[in-house]
């Protein structure tokens, strides 16, 4: 089963093609450059590099969230426009849980901690055997000091291995609790599309790849935008209230 | 400083392009093709889609060996080629001590493993604390018979980490003796340019970059055609001994 992968959820862009568990190719990039420009150019190159078709392809598969909004949007819409055009079953799969998956070689406890401004990072927590990744929480947006406490309170403070645009940040604010943490190295410190494709191996396994029309993002919070209109429809309200 | 890094030493290709210890970008290929068509539109298309330059680059890494011959030699005349072009230092890596820079991670003994033929694999001996590499032992062939023997002697028999194309192979020995030992997960089985360009940082750190003129593949042994020449060469001086 040959699956092509698309991560664009934060800076950096990563395109993987994989057959069953073995990876073909994979293309990374991390220069600031906008993923509407990047994304589209690394799938058309890796594929030709590789003598391969997007015929060829048997799933496409996103990182779907959390992540940069405008970033989700355009892998999403990617793989939405490849599958739909295709006709090919999608895999809508967490960038928290691809990101444990490239790290699945490291045995311990996998922290992924994404910087998703307003004093709040994505994360989740996984463990791995060193090839097996299992999950330990739900994605959601939390704080750092929530993140912290959750960790203080279990019995055995295992050593967390951060991953991510967040890494640094957390990686500061658990020494000053005298958490156990380290930051992985430099060349698995962001997205790849190897954890994509891997994660989404899993969904094909168990049968539950979706559609290109069931393809969404998953932004697990308010975009800015919805959040101000919510905060100017409250207010509104508040003065409807006051004016009664 | 900017680092082009070019991995060909086995079936596996990569470019790397790296800027200090920050991972700019990176294409992996690992489909059969010949490295004599694939290494340089990796290395165009990678430069190509970061708005980078060949002339951008303050250094060319090779994988200069051990390795297989013919993807030595494609990939150090790329180097030498560009590094004499564009008159940049040049950094002689070596293929096994890249192949654990690309698991720095990963806390515990790496154990490169390539596959040799004739009944040898190519293999150093590496230790890492998740951040910084330290070798255990030169690049050699030998026999999994005498690296089984090596790793019997000592006195704490720490797992190794097998990676390479010889990982598997090394994997079903150990696993007769007992000899702890894992693979590596499937992302990061194979060479990297990543880790090319990490070991090259350190020669540009050390002061002991070479110019392209300088710049050979490391064999580690010799050729098929130099061996049969040599066997040629002793059966004639033992026929002209008996003749005398």
């Amino acid at each position: 089963m040959k699956i092509l992968a698309l991560e664009s959820s934060a800076v950096a862009c990563s395109v993987a093609l994989t057959e069953d568990d073995f990876l073909i190719a994979e293309a990374y990039q991390n220069n600031g450059l906008t993923h509407s420009v990047t994304l589209m150019p690394m799938c058309e190159d890796l594929l030709k590099n590789c003598g391969l078709t997007l015929q060829d392809m048997d799933v496409i598969a996103v990182a779907a969230g959390p992540g940069s909004f405008t970033g989700l949007r355009i892998g999403v819409s990617a793989a939405k426009g490849l599958g739909w055009a295709l006709d090919k079953p999608c895999a809508k799969v967490s960038t928290l849980e691809a990101m444990a998956w490239n790290l699945s070689a490291l045995k311990g406890d996998i922290c992924p901690v994404m910087d998703a401004r307003r004093s709040q990072v994505y994360n989740a927590r996984f463990t791995s055997d060193g090839e097996t990744v299992t999950r330990l929480t739900p994605d959601r947006a939390t704080s750092l000091e929530d993140l912290g406490k959750e960790l203080k309170k279990e019995k055995n403070e295992k050593e967390q291995i951060l991953v991510g645009d967040g890494a640094q940040l957390c990686y500061n604010y658990f020494q000053q609790l005298g958490l156990p943490a380290r930051m992985v190295s430099p060349n698995l410190r962001f997205q790849r599309g190897w954890g994509v494709a891997r994660a989404a191996l899993d969904q094909a396994r168990t049968g539950t790849l979706i559609s290109a029309a069931e393809l969404l993002p998953e932004y697990h919070r308010l975009s800015q935008a919805e959040r101000e209109r919510l905060e100017r429809q409250q207010a509104q309200q508040m003065k409807t209230t006051e004016g009664e």
